[in-house]
């Protein structure tokens, strides 16, 4: 069987104990909360981890992209969210296509994507399920208001292929109180209405935790807990040992005493730090934080005793697991040193 | 034809006459400068592409990973420089490859670079060419002073089948004085010694513009040239309207009246913004803003009279376009609004 040292740098690992205790730890507390688990495929873009979140619970996934829903189709998948507007005569003929072979619901903010459904699915016998996205607080996509809410949602009743699924939000970060309130607001006026609102969904790992019984939240839909990663570390979702993905990469240089160079740069880890003030964390070598990035190389700090060797192979905590994923074409799963796997990563740089 | 109205968004738009004008351009400032140029493909990672550039009289490229020059030397590129360590029995062995087939030189800046090297490539008929990498200003790889550089530079010397090929630097940014200066005294102290200098090679598409006749520089590596993006048109390389490389998107949201969402998040445009304070500007709707990412979403800021609405394709100029043709599978090359070719990114995503 292969090992980590047979493979080439730079190089995604996963390791599959820590993901599925990750997966079953999420799953044990939506259990407890009574919480439904719809992950977000974005983090891991793989048919394996999916089908391992069903298998452990989930109601079914979250893709953000119809080339993601399309490949987790053709993977098996059945029950597929795209909290996503869908516009446009080609996309509009995917979605319609996918809803012909699996489950899809969509979300929608305005009458302008609404009309484009409409238009498209026309079949009262299996009506798609249009949720409305509601800002409450993330500043992003979404109405702003429960009766901008309540003004789609009857929009969404009347029209014959389309029905109302209920609410959607990502929450801002730290913020679910916030969004809790709102939805229920919004909650309550569709009730008013005569609306009823059975499935309200929710997002983000680190907020997943602070979720309990009382919430109006039905369904969440978190994505990096399967890995995790520094950024959520830093938010206290886990510790550095839970972490599944790593970047094995070599040092290539090391032109001073405190400064080492990788093969992972920025199209390895990518830019994106989530606002954290450095790229990535060696494993087992305390003292050395990947401090810079180019595109194909990673500048690293040595501080008091930590120490590097050129030819040295080393495995980096990214900032932020899921961008990470869309830029290798494969990962290798690992159990310690054991190479599993080695799969594509199927949905990955589906733009459309 | 199809026109960039068929194009499903997001997408990566190539203007053709641009990048031919782009090129031209800085072939003719080599030309008037008596400077080699060897353009670096991490840019547009196209077979296409590379083969313009010699074309139009570049007496080579430069490539950063192996896998990127084995898809140049397949398509037929036959002189690749690769600036890069190579380390480790898997890609000196594929290096050797190589180099049986191309013209190959690399770089290193250690002796443990220069012992594998020294140890795969074995034969006088056919050595290797090896450049001395300099850090000149930059902080990442490179010698620190002449007398290391002359140090290696002896070694390769001494290796059967290795030859030294000269120097290499990636200069600070708009630091080159400095770096010519750093140049300029290890030139001379390889001379003492012995040792010719033949190549000096830099590289950093906003610094060509400042070689003159009197540099020590031999070679110049410019990649971003060819497309150009908002930080070049900050540094003065050119304007707007000059940038070939722009990423069609559609307005999926229109929440508030001063924000709108783009189906083009940091999946499509990175995270990478070169230091600039946002992430994209909208040709055309002046005004518009990209001030926030989000993997699937880029938030548009609007202000004065710039005005959207939801289902308007518009066309982003990226911060940083090498980062971004790295995230598509495949560009669209144009003229004016018509489609002339989609080309697979065949050197994307190359990590080894």
């Amino acid at each position: 069987m292969l090992s980590i040292d047979d493979l080439d740098t730079p190089a995604i690992l996963i390791d599959v104990d820590r993901a599925e205790a990750n997966i079953a730890r999420a799953q044990a507390h939506a259990d407890r909360h009574g919480l439904k688990l719809r992950p977000h495929i974005k983090t891991h873009k793989l048919p394996y981890w999916a089908k391992k979140q069903i298998a452990a619970g989930a109601v079914g996934i979250t893709c953000q992209k119809i080339g993601e829903a399309e490949v987790m189709a053709d993977a098996g998948l059945t029950d597929i969210f795209l909290p996503y507007n869908i516009l446009g005569r080609a996309k509009l003929e995917r979605l319609k296509a996918l809803h012909g072979r699996v489950t899809v619901s969509v979300t929608s903010d305005s009458m302008e994507t609404l009309a484009g459904l409409a238009a498209t699915f026309t079949d009262p016998g299996q009506p798609l399920q249009v949720l409305v996205e509601c800002d409450t607080g993330m500043g992003r996509c979404g109405v702003q208001s429960a009766s901008e809410a309540v003004a789609l949602a009857r929009e969404i009743d009347k029209a014959r292929g389309l029905a109302f699924g209920g609410l959607m939000t990502y929450p801002a970060a730290g913020r679910a109180a916030e969004a809790e309130a709102w939805l229920a607001d919004a909650r309550q006026a569709l009730a008013a209405s005569g609306l009823a609102c059975q499935r309200i969904s929710s997002g983000g790992t680190p907020d997943m935790w602070r979720a309990s019984e009382a919430s109006v939240v039905t369904e969440y839909r978190p994505g990096t807990y399967i890995y995790l990663d520094r950024y959520q570390v830093a938010k206290g979702v886990g510790s550095l040992d839970d972490c599944a993905l790593t970047v094995l990469s070599t040092v290539v240089s090391h032109p001073t005493s405190t400064r080492a160079i990788l093969d992972a740069g920025s199209k390895a880890l990518s830019s994106d730090t989530l606002g954290l003030p450095d790229f990535g964390e060696l494993l087992g070598v305390p003292g050395a934080t990947v401090t810079g990035l180019s595109e194909e190389h990673g500048n690293v700090t040595l501080s008091g005793d930590a120490k590097l060797r050129i030819g040295e192979r080393v495995r980096i905590v990214p900032d932020h697991c899921c961008v990470v994923s869309n830029l290798f074409d494969e990962v290798h799963l690992i159990a310690g040193e054991r190479v599993l796997e080695t799969l594509p990563v199927a949905a990955r740089g589906r733009m459309g």
